[in-house]
């Protein structure tokens, strides 16, 4: 398809974006092009918006920016297989080599060589967005489009959670962020007996609640482990999820997993992190899992039925939706702290 | 059982200890009495015996010393089912509770209210031991004294190394100290394609090739990651077995582990140890492990079962061997750096 | 404690029991006694009162029935540790060796030499009962008896259900008696996505559906393998919970299990049952589960939290409940298949 | 590449083949084109070759027959990425359709709409074969063609004895064809305590002991129940792998597994099998694995990894090699029952 299109492009070494033309993205063979009907902003986007030392290093300009989308197939390449035009789709970010090791096991989600939508190649904040049919996941027709571009980051959520023996089970979830808070619906979803929320920020805790924590714990104001030690008879909890990216967080968090229990990591820290490894991993037999993405396709269809079925209601979690000229206001909301997932529709 | 015998005791606050005559133990109605028939030296009695800040915190003199034993039922307390006068037995040093969650799940060695043998009441290093009848083990017949009484130890890196999924495996052992050492037994045992061992020390280097390690690299004079990097083809190794102690060690580690690849920690680290957590762990998708102990009973089934059948032939790590009276030779070779397991009989 | 008690006891060979009067049991130095609060009837008692040949060739009269209970420990063996008189306590059925392989590994529900409870010694329809202090299971507080009896039959239910992996999976349950409808509430608390109840009796199917299952099936009336397979746009469900005893109930099943699916069979087949092994079980990758009991205790720690919190209601499948002088009433409305659980109360 | 070939071709509804030339295969955009270096025989193509009612039913005639194989890339389609002319490689035979649920979520090996090389379409027995580039493995240099082309039945073996725990557990082998017989080198490689081999053919169970087999029992001539049982101390054995498609071999082998054991299904049987399931699964806790293929492509790296390093050796098992022009005499040798693997080679 020839022509121009707008799209939220990162063009200066610095804070910000421009909406602006620019060339509606060419296929090769192996693509197919997609209508772009919803996005969301990922914390992802947010690093590069605001510029950090992430960002500086890894980002080369000009990009298009996003890659929590759905949408329609507009065009398919000539050598793809099994989509049409007029298949109402989403895309997994991570474009895997289908070669390696992790990939041909199974992992695709750990390729040693993968690129990512909307990070190392032009994303879906646009008209139209270009994708690897490899990357293509056909969306049930029964999602609406606000839902379907929230399977990215609700696909994290389910990896790290469903990662975990969760049925009957004591659950943590460190950190209200926007996964922490679809982890909430899943833990409660798959069963957890109690789901504990930990953040400092009031406004998360209160959707913690709507997700379905049985208690939201201030950790600003309270001695999470006390806390946690004493309501769960000293037993302390069987799961955590660590999801805050804080360095005492996460030590907390260990000191309150009961003996033999289990930790998930999703969480980027911005330093190096420092455990009493010996203490609270080894002595306690605990187990951590380092989650990122999610899994090709084992995650996608879970995540689906969680959402379709309605098990999993991610409406208390979108906090704002504006058109893509409005994206500034998207992003200083995500920067206010105030603030779940925000939807940009083109 | 009345009268005197010869026992290794802790008895003053100072690196050492004293052969002396002290008071047979008188059994409770749950124990057994055992003649000492083989023992062997743990890190944990050397750490007693040099007087450390841990032992300072941790023991109250006086203590007979020693928990890993193999000997003969003499005497049989009155609530005591289903052993005899004469059975020939070791013992799990850890005195599990039986009433905890952990007890109550199959997870005994991670019991909340355990008190280890030698450590927290009298040990092995005697002419006799009382032990709780829950903590016994049926020795094979077929085994040795002076194998029979390293089940112990040779359990932790039975747990450790068989908590991994090894047949086919790159592994590699991180510290080639007796438990480093077994597991380099267990893991060529459970048919691991490659074997790497590393630690700074050629003496134990040299056993590590013994016990069926492929290739054995001294951390001291190479560039550990870049050797095992480069021999795997830069895929990496599918599981590392942590057993060092060592912060370096640990981070070079987990570079060197394959993304979704998997880790076991058993070492206890002097200090607090700093993670690069985000790019060596989360991104990576790794799993860590961390190992305390011996399951009652699985491990000690799969121990004995390994030690039988000759598949791990421990007498390559057997570098000492004394009489209890020459006791202090026994610790000395521990503290040299050039010794395996050291041997003490009565 | 010494006195009479009143007991249904099995005590001809023939269809039937009595009520009467028999001493109180003498408890040994290893149990508690225990006053019975509730009890409930299980399909092994209408076995033993309908006499047919597995009762006839297995049960040894005179017998006091039953095994599923809640009351309160009123007198305590000298050589048991940890339970009190006034205690409130469910007890596991099989009296496991606690000596053999499987009891020393964490399966003790599958011990070689276990005694059944109401079955090999005497039971609990009766105001007391006499029971090993190593088969107790503390009740929550918070259950009602008539809920806590339950536990050992909703254990079977829950042992059965979460041996395979539910949450956001397709689920049948194959045969709608108690444990059926107790997997069905299981399931839906684990978070199947779509739960199939089957059965040929209406009565039966309405209580199903009480219970969460999402479409109920009168397998009398439809192709059941057709239904399925359409419903499930021609995938099949991910997970067969046999619980029919029917060999057609069976072979139906796994021809609507998708590939690479899971069953649990907790079923008692009258006869040798055929299957076509090579094209639906060995060719669809299939993986078959026996399942007998309850896991010691881990299954007990999952219950007791499913019901507490009320994840799992079973007042849907409480139809009936008798005094024990009523107890050929409750016999009957077993046999008549219009009931779910029958509670007998002292 | 234009031109003819040799080919050994089913062209008759009967018993019997034929070599004769045929057109080399033309590639389509997504295909390869091998050249064979060497083929072996499986019991499929024994099974085409005497024309039985599984053959009658499933065969469209003419095929060229075959599918284990080794060779090298001597053309390649348009549309193929990261395959060149020279590669040394192998075919996986299971053309998997990469878009369903199975192909989707790691289980490939179970693609409800895969075609079998050999089977479906043109197979290897001939001097080129054409294959989807999707179906290939990329064979060790190390390997010698004649061991390369046994990966797919040793990957039967690989992928049926490492689904399960094989380490220092007792495991039986029931039925020593060639895949049994591989199996015993699997297992003895995992580090299986003992393997049993069960067979009525003693030529087989001489294979047997080669393979690592402690003892090989004739099931003519002993009762194959009782020997197991009094072998291990009458626990059973942890694993059975039931390899003979042989209905009394499977009830005999049911009856020696322990409770709670593991059994691996591997066969395929002339007709339906009757069970005493409730007896000998449910009761006794097994879990029945139904295993078919081999894992893309997990099984395969095991199988390169064990067949390189030596673990596995195969050479006692190829008992003939032939020229594709005596390939009758192949064939024969399969029938006779004194053959375990035949080797042809163009």
């Amino acid at each position: 398809m020839n022509g121009k299109m707008k799209a939220i492009v990162k063009d200066r070494h610095e804070a910000g974006a421009v909406l602006k033309k620019v060339d509606i993205p060419q296929i090769t063979p192996d693509d197919v092009l997609i209508e772009v009907w919803a996005t969301s902003i990922c914390g992802t986007d947010l690093h590069m918006y605001n510029w950090d030392n992430w960002a500086a290093n890894r980002i080369k300009i000009p990009l298009t920016m996003g890659h929590e989308v759905a949408g329609k197939i507009v065009e398919v390449g000539g050598r793809v297989n099994g989509w049409d035009v007029g298949d109402y789709v989403s895309i997994e970010c991570h474009d895997a080599c289908g070669r390696c090791y992790q990939c041909r096991t199974g992992q695709a989600h750990l390729c040693r060589n993968y690129r990512i939508l909307g990070v190392d190649f032009d994303g879906v904040f646009a008209d139209y967005v270009k994708a690897p049919a490899g990357s293509l996941w056909r969306n049930r027709t029964t999602l609406p489009p606000e839902t379907a571009c929230l399977q990215d980051p609700v696909g994290n959520a389910v990896h790290a959670t469903l990662s975990q023996d969760i049925s009957t089970k004591t659950v943590a979830v460190m950190g209200c962020g926007p996964i922490g808070l679809f982890s909430i619906g899943v833990a409660a979803a798959a069963g957890a007996e109690k789901i504990y929320a930990i953040d400092v920020n009031d406004y998360r805790l209160q959707i913690a609640q709507k997700m379905g924590a049985h208690r939201a714990i201030d950790a600003g104001h309270s001695s999470i482990v006390d806390v946690i030690m004493e309501d769960t008879g000293h037993e302390g909890v069987d799961v955590l999820l660590e999801m805050s990216g804080n360095e005492m967080g996460l030590n907390n968090g260990l000191k309150f997993v009961k003996n033999g229990g289990n930790v998930a990591l999703l969480s980027l820290y911005p330093n190096r992190v420092s455990l009493d490894l010996s203490d609270d991993v080894v002595f306690k037999g605990l187990t951590l899992k380092g989650i990122t993405g999610r899994k090709m396709w084992d995650t996608w269809y879970k995540t689906s039925a969680l959402l379709s079925s309605g098990q999993v209601d991610v409406s208390h979690v979108i906090t704002h939706k504006f058109s893509m000229e409005r994206f500034v206001e998207g992003f200083e909301a995500m920067n206010s702290g105030e603030s779940g997932k925000v939807i940009l529709v083109p």
